[in-house]
């Protein structure tokens, strides 16, 4: 398989999907349509979204059929950088090589575009006529899932450490808890929810799931390891910010060659969840593999 | 009937269940609990949550039966008052009787708290074992009915409105449009979720729905007008702070004697809307009086 048009055919059909499915200027909230849009479609490799819809490929299903899914993810994943951005939070001037939502719309509009993304993903996996293309009980389940990833035991419970534990000395154990909740938990729930709603057997979503834990570690460590050695005119964004502020992030606390053994261990043990699943996981094997080794 | 001991003993249910439900401090995010804690419990009429209990009664279930959408409702409120209060909002220092939450959490929590209790909304009406007790297509249709509520089309959408319009001259439509999306939308919501999640017929689904959307705009005069004349104690918030900023409101737009006859014409409409519901209706029908002669 060809990596590049792979994942380039399917970014295609997140995006116009994103396009079809965001609202538009077709009542008076035209400014929140577009910081809402603005963040969106900043950038952005809709890795989330690629997973959900490579997790369907695995159980057997086309791409195409999970796409609400895959605008739900990515909406839940641009607003938790717009919050993240905030001048309270990290506050970031930069983000996908553009300035953020807060710097374009001043910080009201800001916070509400995040809101709004957040609701609006779950509008899209409960809209009326949902329920005629996919089963509700699937339904249902993805919006658990994806509320949990998204809630104060997950993302917020990681935002919530990562915030707090700045300029600490921290341990392993709380880099790890970091880690898993504010990224791990929604790459995980991309896996388990694409495979849910296309119909996976429970081994398989079981699989694919841990892979998405495994493979959570590896993105956020790649991440870091970019603001450490990174461009910032390919990353779109500023580097050695997170190393400056004294985040809590494995490659600060082991060392960068520490860091990168772990990350390497971490894929490996991805790549190897997912031998049951033969060659339909190929995708992912590869996706993992990139995940490891971008340079943006 | 009793209304004082009606909505206490509905209020009592809804507060058991809150505290039953929020996440408690057993992961590493207590300080995130405790914030969204804080603001859930700093008071409250719980005026959404009692509404849908109260319409699964019209549909003949009981209080008890749609507890998960009680919470859900008073999450989905108490985040938007949380942000609304953020001094990159409103910045209120005083609501409830009590300092707001980033007055005592700072902003960032007070945003995260505040994305969480959003988030933990959902997860609480998708939460696994729901679908055993409710149908997964009921449940479903809440979740998108709560989603299109809080979401760009309505609730964000009607906050927006809100903020841009301070101090402008406005018109009819457009404070309109803000008490019908920032206000009504939720409360409407709350009326047609209840039906739904009880099994209420379309046609009963449909009078709650009006109902909701007329008493959304009588709770909204009525708050408006209690800032104007209200008691700062009782009302447990700043008085004449929205009339101070200059918010579009219709006590400010028609003054004080004609936006209460435009309340008063809203109340008498949303109790005929009533009628053909018989006698089930009665409770609604007192609490559609209470909340337009409220003193806080």
């Amino acid at each position: 398989m060809n990596l590049d048009e792979y994942l380039t055919y399917r970014r295609e059909l997140v995006d116009k999907a994103l396009d079809d499915m965001l609202p538009r200027d077709d009542n008076d909230a035209t400014v929140l349509n577009e910081a809402m849009r603005y963040s969106v479609f900043a950038g952005g490799k809709r890795i989330r979204p690629i997973l959900a819809m490579s997790a369907a490929e695995v159980v057997g299903a086309k791409p195409e059929s999970v796409l609400p899914l895959a605008v739900a993810l990515e909406c839940v994943h641009t607003y938790s950088l717009i919050h993240d951005d905030l001048p309270a939070m990290d506050n970031d001037d930069v983000r996908r090589g553009k300035p953020t939502s807060h710097k374009v719309f001043g910080e009201a509009l800001a916070i509400l575009a995040g809101d709004a993304l957040l609701s609006f993903a779950f509008s899209v996996l409960s809209s009326p006529g949902a329920e005629r293309v996919y089963r509700p009980d699937r339904l249902l389940k993805v919006v658990g899932e994806l509320a949990a990833a998204s809630g104060p035991a997950k993302l917020i419970a990681g935002q919530v450490a990562d915030i707090s534990c700045e300029g600490k000395a921290v341990d392993e154990a709380t880099v790890e808890f970091i880690v898993q909740n504010k990224t791990a938990a929604l790459i995980r729930a991309s896996l388990t929810c694409g495979a849910t709603l296309a119909g996976g057997t429970r081994e398989q979503i079981e699989i694919l799931g841990t892979f998405g834990e495994l493979l959570g570690t590896v993105f956020q460590i790649r991440d870091d390891l970019l603001d450490l050695e990174g461009d910032a005119a390919k990353l779109g964004k500023a580097v050695r910010k997170d190393q400056d502020r004294g985040k809590a992030t494995f490659p600060r606390l082991l060392g960068k060659e520490k860091a990168k053994e772990l990350m390497r261990r971490r894929l490996e043990a991805a790549l190897e969840t997912l031998k049951p699943l033969g060659q339909t996981a190929e995708p992912l094997a590869r996706i993992g593999e990139y995940v490891g080794s971008r340079m943006s």
